[in-house]
């Protein structure tokens, strides 16, 4: 009896110390403590609790995340890369694509060429990479582009580049209801060959730039045809078009980065909640841990203090970025 | 000992009687018995069986329903009510509307008018009482008429409108894990007022036709614009588009009916899944329990049988249609 006793008591003790670790137990725990860390929890604790007065519905709790440079790194963007190789593939295919000025340009690494017009040239790039084939093409060369595929300079396979602290805080935000999305310039189906694994976000939270589209049917078998026109271009202001049309409502929470000003728009969109709100812009200021680079006319910045934006430092903020270091 | 034996006894008859009720309870009460039902509760059995041939993963469940005629009535159709209470407010507003075409035609029910480049002249019509406006007038004035609206010959709110067994069949994929969806030609943000509540569908997950939007920021406050241009017709060849924009996959179920032909499209695509699949096109036969009426080329029922796609009568596969009769 006194034996069933201490076996009792054991495991109340031990039950009490595991439900002490999970109170105590630091969910961010690669960002370091400082304003934006205590900014974030203070945050998530004050919308969901049940009774206060900044109570956010669970269904109204839409967390966005930008992809390049905001989850994975972008010097070089990614997508560029996939872009690269699949125009060597064209060119074997099709010598005669080197006369095309814009290809020629990427050939012959001219800079200039790309000084003027250049979003509407990297469409045209997007568009001869990238169009033309069914989704289920597409699909296979994307997949198979990530399977092999080794960022420079990092030397690792793309799959392992995610941002530790962003998949802690995309994990902390899940754990509290919060529904993660992308919110990126990136194609849609490029990104979603790949979120799934490397974020946990389903393909249907995904929102990206995307071409027109067109679905065929012979009767026999039946697909969807990338066509070379652009459908929507997910960055600046296309940010809240695209995240009104998928979702329908203003999100809460926000991340990006500094590069292009391509965040502040949606940032701005879920300013205008009408619950409290959160947003985050991360600055590369790295050299070490990962690279250190600006916006040239520090837009983002600017508006960051404007707008009382919090700005991640990743060199004061992340004790830790990637899995591999 | 004995009383706890009998106890116990109890319990495990009380546990087994409930499993018992439980397996022979039926999913689909509004049903009858036959094919149709019958083909549905066997799909679902397979392909969520984890041990058997035809598994489909639960993030690959996806079913998509059309609205008008699908999930509720379409005689009238309930947006073109909206449109004609958004005009005479328009009207009112500006009495210089009276002078456009097809307002005046409109005003004159002249259908006459309407038989050439419908199409045209009904999305005009929309862009006219939907457009130039931000998100947050439209959702008001789509709320208030959705508190207000009386659906003719049902004599009912609009919210009462939901056909039951549609009801049921959704639970029952929810409760098999499936991510229930519609995808209309209404367009998305009108919609989206009544979706969770009337069918339990969440903003997120409707597809829809919609307008360009703007997002606009004044520094102080932001919104967006809805302006008078389409950006998507989600019907007949844009379904499937709609669906591979938003989802990024094949719907292995999809449910639509019989009027305009709009359905069969996304039935195709779904039927190009590399998973089993279902689709169920309903027949708008009852005079008694709904409405009788047909497709004028007869082309939805033509393809439902070239290529086996369920065919629901009303009057024989539903015993119930609406909850307030």
């Amino acid at each position: 009896m006194l034996n069933k006793r201490i076996h009792v008591s054991i495991l109340i003790f031990l039950f009490l110390c595991s439900e002490f670790l999970f109170c105590q137990s630091d969910p961010l725990p690669s960002w370091n403590d400082g304003p934006v860390k205590t900014g974030i929890i203070n945050f998530i604790s004050r919308v969901t609790d049940a009774n206060g007065s900044d109570f956010i519905p669970v269904e109204d709790r839409n967390a966005m995340f930008d992809n390049d440079g905001t989850l994975w790194p972008e010097q070089p963007v990614i997508q560029g890369m996939f872009m690269i190789s699949q125009l060597k593939k064209k060119i074997e295919q099709d010598p005669g694509l080197k006369e095309n000025p814009t290809v020629k340009a990427v050939i012959e690494k001219d800079k200039e060429y790309f000084a003027e017009d250049a979003e509407k040239k990297v469409l045209d790039l997007l568009a001869i990479t990238m169009t033309n084939m069914t989704e289920e093409q597409f699909d296979r060369e994307a997949k198979s582009f990530f399977e092999e595929a080794i960022y420079p300079k990092l030397n690792q396979p793309i799959t392992q580049l995610a941002y530790k602290p962003q998949i802690e805080l995309l994990n902390y935000l899940r754990a509290n209801g919060f529904k993660t999305y992308i919110c990126s310039g990136g194609t849609v189906e490029f990104m979603r060959q790949i979120t799934e694994q490397m974020y946990g976000i389903p393909p249907e939270q995904v929102i990206g730039s995307s071409f027109k589209y067109k679905f065929v049917d012979d009767g026999d078998s039946n697909y969807i045809l990338r066509e070379s026109q652009i459908n929507a271009v997910n960055d600046k202001e296309g940010k809240p078009v695209g995240i009104q049309l998928a979702t329908g409502k203003r999100p809460v929470f926000v991340s990006g980065n500094v590069r292009s000003g391509g965040d502040i728009a949606m940032m701005r969109f879920s300013q205008g909640s009408k619950y409290p709100n959160f947003q985050i812009l991360i600055n590369h200021d790295d050299p070490v841990k990962e690279f250190e680079y600006s916006e040239k006319d520090n837009y983002s910045l600017e508006m960051a203090k404007k707008y009382n934006i919090n700005v991640v430092s990743m060199k004061n903020d992340w004790n830790n970025i990637f899995n591999f270091k």
